[in-house]
C-alpha cells in the first residue's frame, strides 16, 4: 500500500500578533534499514515513497550492484522500514569504503531514535526559558542579516545560539550539521551552559537536525523552514519547543508551545 | 592562518538572452579527516572555518567526549585537512554506533574524491548532448511546478531526469540524496540510458550531490541554487556541465559551458 508523503497535524500558528490552533500538512520522514545478503548494510531516513527505486539507486551508487539483473530477490516491508536484498554476487567491501549510516537495534529514550548512539547523547530538555513571539522573529532576522557568507555566496546554512534577547554566537557552514557542531564546540570551549539557550537555524528541521539540537542540549529550536513529522515527534518526546516557518511576522509552533508567549 | 570561506572564480552567466564571462564568489567546501587517539574516526566536508569548534562539537555530539577537559591534545592541520585528537579516555565504540563517513586514503580519477568508493563508481561524462538556455530555464520551471509535495509542505528536494525537451521522471524526498537515488533506481529498473540525459535538482550543488550525479552518469546538472568550489572542481574533472542559480530568466554556468547553447 502506498504511504502518504505528508500527514495532517495540529499546530499553533502566530500571525499578525495572534496565536491560533489549526491543522497543517507536515512532510513525513521514515527510517529504512537495508540488508544485503543477510547482512545489515545501511539505514537511511527518507520520504515514504518509491522505496524500491531508492534501494536500487542507493546500492548502485555505492557500487554494490551495477545492473538490475544483479538483484536475485528484493523484499521491502514499508510498514516496519526494512528492505532485504539478495544479490547474485556479494560486492560489499570493508565498511570504510562506504558513506553510510549503520544502525544497531533501536532502543532508548525515544521510540523515534534509529541510531544507538543518539539515544545516549540526546538530552531531554528541562528548561523553563520562555520567549516572546517578537523575540522569535527578531532573533531569526538578526541571524540572517548578520550572515556575511550567505549574502555573498548563497551557499551556506546559518545557526546561532541565543538568549531570548540576543545572539550569543552564530556560525555558517555549507553543511547543516557542521554549523551546529561549530556552535556546540564553541559552547564547550567557552564552558557556556546551553540548557536555557535557544537554537536558531536557517534550514529545515529534519530528525537529524533535531537530534543534533538535543545533543547540544537546547530547549527551544527556531527554524526558518519546514519540519518533518519525525523531527516533531522527537521534539515532543524530548520536551523541546520546535518552531518553523519564521518568515516576516508569522511562524508555526509544532511542539511544546507553552514556551512561546505573547 | 584563517582560510577564506569563498573564492573568486571565472564563470559564464546568462541573463536577458546574453551569455557573458565574469568572476563570481563561490563558497568553499573542504574535507577534514579526524583521528581520535591515533585511529581514523571520520571525515566530514565543511566550510573552512572554526575547525577546532567543529571537531569538538562533532565528537561531543557523537558521545566521544563530554567536557573540554576530556581533550589532552588537539592538533589541526588546516592546509592538509587533518585533525588529531588525543583524549584522556578513549570512548570510541564499535563503528555501528556512529553516524559517520569513514575515509580511506584518497586516490583515483579526481583529486577531489575523499571516499574510496566514489572513485570506483563515479563516471566521467562522454556525452555530446547540448541544451539551450531556454530549455535550462524551462526544465527547472517544469520540475518545480509539477512538485505537489513541495507546494503542500515546503519540505522536500526535487530532482528530475530529463531530455533537453522534457522531464522523463521526477522524484521528491526530504533527503537530497534519496531523491537522486530514486531517480537512479528508476533508470536502472526501466533500463533507461542516462548518459545523454540531464539532471535537474532543486537544491545546492555540494560535492556529495555532484558525486551522486556522476554515479548516475549524467553529463549536465542544472540546479536552482549555489554550487561549492569542490563540486565545481569535481564537475570540471569529470567532464560534467554544472549550471546553478537558475532563477527567472537567468543562470550561471560553472564548468564545461560548451554544452549550453543559445
Amino acid at each position: 500500500m502506498k504511504q502518504p508523503i505528508s500527514l495532517q497535524q495540529s499546530i499553533v500558528t502566530y500571525q499578525n500578533g495572534t496565536f491560533c490552533s489549526k491543522d497543517d500538512d507536515i512532510v513525513r520522514e521514515v527510517p529504512l534499514t537495508i540488508y544485503v545478503n543477510n547482512e545489515e548494510f545501511a539505514t537511511m531516513v527518507c520520504s515514504p515513497s518509491y522505496f524500491e527505486e531508492m534501494v536500487i539507486g542507493f546500492l548502485a551508487s555505492e557500487g554494490i550492484l551495477f545492473f538490475i539483473d544483479d538483484i536475485k530477490m528484493m523484499d521491502i516491508d514499508e510498514d516496519t522500514g526494512f528492505a532485504y536484498v539478495t544479490l547474485t554476487k556479494n560486492r560489499v567491501k570493508h565498511p570504510s569504503y562506504y558513506a553510510k549510516r549503520v544502525i544497531g537495534s533501536c532502543c532508548g529514550k525515544s521510540r523515534q531514535f534509529y541510531f544507538h548512539n543518539d539515544t545516549v547523547t540526546s538530552k531531554t530538555s528541562l528548561t523553563t526559558t520562555t520567549i516572546t513571539a517578537h523575540q522569535c522573529i527578531h532573533l531569526m532576522e538578526n541571524m540572517q542579516q548578520n550572515s556575511f557568507s550567505f549574502k555573498q555566496t548563497g551557499g551556506v546554512h546559518n545557526a546561532a545560539i541565543c538568549t531570548p534577547h540576543e545572539l550569543l554566537i552564530s556560525r555558517a557552514d555549507i553543511g547543516r550539521h557542521n554549523a551546529l557542531d561549530k556552535l556546540y564546540g564553541y559552547c564547550l570551549l567557552k564552558r557556556i551552559s546551553v540548557r536555557d539557550k535557544i537554537l536558531v537555524f536557517s534550514g529545515r528541521l529534519s530528525s537529524e537536525v533535531l537530534t543534533k539540537a538535543a545533543k547540544i542540549g537546547v530547549g527551544i529550536v527556531l527554524s526558518k523552514s519546514a519540519p518533518t513529522d519525525l523531527a516533531v515527534k522527537l521534539a515532543d518526546d524530548l520536551n523541546i519547543t520546535a518552531v518553523g516557518f519564521i518568515r516576516g511576522t508569522s511562524f508555526n509552533i509544532y511542539s511544546h508551545p507553552h514556551r512561546i508567549v505573547s
